[in-house]
C-alpha cells in the first residue's frame, strides 16, 4: 500500500453505520470506508469523500451496518460433514461412540475438501472471513480457503495415535511442517500448532512442538479443560491437572490459544492472565456437550484475551459467529447472575478483535482500521427483525443472525455479493454433501 | 369439515419430510398433507395422493421440512418498538429506570398498533403461527393479529396501579371482559386472563380472575418466580412465596400458565405437577436479565407440561422460536450437566404440541394430524447451512434458523410464500417503526 497513496481508491462503502471496534468502540455515522489493494486505505466523512475521491466508484449500503469480519478462532471445517449425525450425547460417549468411529471410517482428503468446501460456503455467507482450523488433512484446508479467497489460520495438527492421516508424532509433526513451509508467505494463509488435547498428546511431541513454534514464531492452539472429568482423569494418572502440566512444559504464553476452559479455578485464572495465554469460548458447544461453562467475565476481568469459537459443526450445530456471539453474552449473564457479564460490545469484540489478537494477526485484521486488510461484512438492519435500531451494536449481537449479511469482503474482494456467494458454487456444494449423507447413511 | 366430507382438497402439500409432532413424534417421507377449508384433511403416502385427489393442485416442496406452526406462549408483542433500547441490565433495573419510563410515556393504542403489526412480519416470517400476548390494549394486539390471518391469545391485563390502558383492578378486568366478549367465537382469537404477576396484583383481583376464568373456561398466564428475588420479596413482606400464595388463591390447576418459573423448590416442581399448571420457559430472557435458570428437565419429569416463549424482544431481543427452541435445550443441557437433558425432540414439542396444551388449543393446533387447523411452515433445508440433513428433527432444532422458512400458513392461508409476507406490507411498518425510534430518541 505504501508505494501507491495517491492512487484511487477502487472503493468506497458508505453504510449507515461503521462499526468500527477500534479500541474506543467507536461507531460512525455518515462516514465512507475506502478500500485499496485489498486493505482500508481511509476512514472518513461522506461530506469529504466526493471531494478526497471523486472518481472512486461509491457504493451505497443504505441501512446496513459495516463491520470487521468475524474471526471463528476454533472450529473443525470438515465435520460439517457430521452436523446433526449424533446429538444429546456427553462429550466422551459423542466422541467414542459416534464421532471416532465415524471418521476412522470415511475421513480422507475427499471427505476434507467437501466438508471444508461446505464449511466455506456456511462461514462465508454468515459473515466469517477468517477461521482458526484443527483437523486430518490441513493442507487441504487450508488450500480450499485460501482457493476460495478466505482467510484462515491452518492447524498443523498432532496426536499420540495413528489415524488415516499420520502414523505417529514425527510424521504428524513432519506434514505439519511441510504445510507451514507451503503457505508461508501466503497472503490469506498462516499455520498454528494443533496438538489435539493434554490426554492426547504426550511430553515428549509437546515439548518439540513447543521449540518448533518458538523458532517458527507460531501458536499452538490445543483444546484445554473441556470438562472437569478431563481434569480428574489426568490428576489421577500424573498427580498434575493440564494447565500446570503445560506451564510445566512452558507452553502457556501469549501465543498459547487454549480452547474451551470450562473447568479452571481461580489460580488457574490467574496463571492465564499473567502469562498473556489466550481462552477460546465456544459456549455452544460447550453446552450442548454439557461439559460445563467457561467463566468468561472473570477471564476478561483477569487481562485474559478470550476469542469465540464454534467448534466444529457435528457439535454446534453451525458455523455461525452471530448466533455464537448472542449465546456467549446470554451465557455468561446467566452463569454470573449478572445481567451487566459480557455487554453487546464484548461480545463483538471476542468475535472480531479478540480473535485476531489471538491468532497473531491483530494488526492486520479484527477492526476497521486504516491499514488493515478490508475484512467487511455489510449487514442489512432493514427489515422488520432488525427494527427499530435504538443501539446498532445491542442489534448486531442480540437481534441480527447471519441471514441478515449481504456482502463480504476478504482482502478486498467481495466473496458474498446480495446474499450470494460469488465464488463458490452451493449447488455443487450441496450436491457433494448429499452424496456423502447418503453413503454415511447406507454404511450405519 | 365434518359437512363436505368428499369435497377436493384445495391443496397438497409434498414435502421431502412431515414432522407430525404427533405423540409418537413420526417424520413421514414421501407423504402429502391435504388442506381442506383450512383444516389437515389427510396425510396419506404420495404414491397414493394423486389417486385419492386427481383434481386436487399439487404443491411440491422438494428439499423441505413441513411441520407445525411454531406456537410462541408469551411475549409482549408492541413492546418490539422498544427491542435493544436498553441491555446488559438486570431485571429490575431494566424495569424501573427504562422500560416503565418509556411505556409511561409512549405507550397508546397507536404504539401498540405499530409494535404488533412489527412483532406479526417478524414472527410469522420466523414460522411462528400463534402467539399468546400479555400487554396494554391487548384488544389492538388481537384485532392486528386476527386482521393479518395470525392466530393469538389475547391477554386480559391486571395490574393493581393504573396506566394509560386503565385506572385500576376494575377497569382493567372490565375491559378484559369486553376484549373477551368482542371476540368470542373468532377462529383465530381466544383469551386468557393476564394477571400481570404476584408482585403487582392483590389478591382481591386474583380472587375476582379466578372466579371470572372459571365461568368464562379460560385460562390465567401469569409472571410467576422469574427470581429469586421476587420470591425473597414476597416472603419478607408476607411470609409466603408468590406459588404458595397462588395456590392458596385456588389458581394452580391445568389452566394455570406460569411464566419464568427460575426459581422453584422440589416441592413446588411436585406442586406445579400434581395441579396440572402449565410452565411457559423463556430461556434467553431468563439468561438476558440473569434472571436464574428454569429446571425445564426436572419440571418435564415431574410430568409438567412444558411450552415455550420468547417473552417481549426488549428482553430477548427477537421473537424467534427457532432460536428459543435450540437455547432451551442447549440450556437444559448445560445447566443439568447432562447433554441428554431436553433432546432436539422434546424442545419441538415444547414450541408446538405443548404450546397448543397451555393455550387450551390442544385439538386444533400443535401437531400435523386429520382435523387439526392447517397452521403450517416449510422449511428449507437445502442450502449449505442445514446440510447435509442426517436427522430432519435435529437439524430443525440445532441447525436452522427462522430465515429458512420460505412458507407459513394458518388456517390454510398462506401468510409467507417463499419468504415474503402475503398479506403485511413491511415497507410500511418498518417505516411506522424508524418515526417510533426517531421520536423516542429524541426525547432521552
Amino acid at each position: 500500500m505504501e508505494s501507491m497513496p495517491d492512487t484511487a481508491p477502487e472503493l468506497l462503502l458508505a453504510p449507515h453505520w461503521l462499526v468500527t471496534v477500534d479500541s474506543a468502540d467507536r461507531v460512525l455515522v455518515d462516514h465512507v470506508l475506502a478500500v485499496r489493494a485489498g486493505r482500508i486505505a481511509d476512514i472518513l466523512p461522506r461530506g469529504e469523500a466526493a471531494q478526497r475521491y471523486p472518481n472512486a466508484p461509491l457504493r451505497e449500503l443504505p441501512g446496513h451496518a459495516l463491520m470487521p469480519g468475524l474471526i471463528n478462532a476454533h472450529t473443525h471445517a470438515a465435520m460439517t460433514l457430521l452436523r446433526g449425525m449424533a446429538d444429546d450425547l456427553p462429550l466422551m460417549q459423542w466422541l467414542q461412540e459416534h464421532i471416532w468411529p465415524a471418521e476412522g471410517r470415511w475421513v480422507d482428503e475427499q471427505f476434507v475438501q467437501d466438508g471444508v468446501d461446505l464449511a466455506l460456503a456456511e462461514m462465508l455467507r454468515g459473515g466469517t472471513t477468517c477461521f482458526q482450523d484443527m483437523y486430518f488433512f490441513p493442507e487441504t484446508t487450508a488450500a480450499r480457503a485460501a482457493g476460495a479467497g478466505m482467510r484462515v489460520v491452518a492447524g498443523m495438527l498432532l496426536l499420540d495415535f495413528p489415524t488415516p492421516y499420520a502414523d505417529g508424532p514425527d510424521q504428524y509433526l513432519e506434514k505439519g511442517l511441510a504445510l507451514h513451509d507451503q503457505f508461508r508467505g501466503h497472503p490469506l494463509v498462516t499455520t498454528t500448532f494443533a496438538p489435539h488435547a493434554p490426554y492426547t498428546v504426550s511430553d515428549g511431541p509437546l515439548e518439540q512442538i513447543r521449540i518448533y513454534a518458538d523458532e517458527l514464531d507460531v501458536g499452538v492452539h490445543m483444546h484445554v479443560h473441556e470438562t472437569e472429568g478431563e481434569c480428574r482423569a489426568a490428576v489421577e494418572s500424573n498427580g498434575e491437572r493440564p494447565l500446570a502440566r503445560l506451564h510445566r512444559l512452558g507452553l502457556l504464553a501469549p501465543t498459547f490459544l487454549a480452547v474451551h476452559m470450562t473447568a479452571v479455578t481461580d489460580d488457574e485464572i490467574a496463571l492465564v492472565g499473567r502469562t498473556g495465554a489466550n481462552v477460546i469460548h465456544c459456549p455452544e458447544a460447550n453446552l450442548k456437550l454439557a461439559s460445563g461453562f467457561c467463566p468468561v467475565q472473570r477471564l476478561l476481568d483477569a487481562g485474559v484475551n478470550v476469542a469465540l469459537g464454534t467448534d466444529g459443526a457435528a457439535s454446534n450445530n453451525d458455523l455461525d459467529l452471530f448466533g455464537e456471539m448472542r449465546t456467549a453474552a446470554l451465557l455468561a449473564k446467566g452463569v454470573t447472575g449478572d445481567a451487566a457479564a459480557v455487554p453487546a460490545a464484548t461480545a463483538l469484540r471476542m468475535a472480531t478483535i479478540h480473535g485476531a489478537r489471538a491468532l497473531g494477526l491483530e494488526d492486520e485484521i479484527g477492526s476497521l482500521e486504516v491499514g488493515k486488510a478490508a475484512d467487511l461484512v455489510a449487514v442489512d438492519l432493514t427489515h422488520a427483525d432488525t427494527q427499530p435500531v435504538h443501539d446498532v451494536t445491542s442489534q448486531l449481537v442480540y437481534a441480527t443472525g447471519c441471514h441478515r449479511v449481504r456482502s463480504v469482503w476478504v482482502a478486498g474482494c467481495e466473496l458474498v455479493r446480495d446474499g450470494h456467494l460469488t465464488g463458490l458454487d452451493e449447488a455443487d456444494i450441496t450436491a457433494r454433501t448429499a452424496n456423502w449423507r447418503d453413503r454415511i447413511a447406507a454404511a450405519r
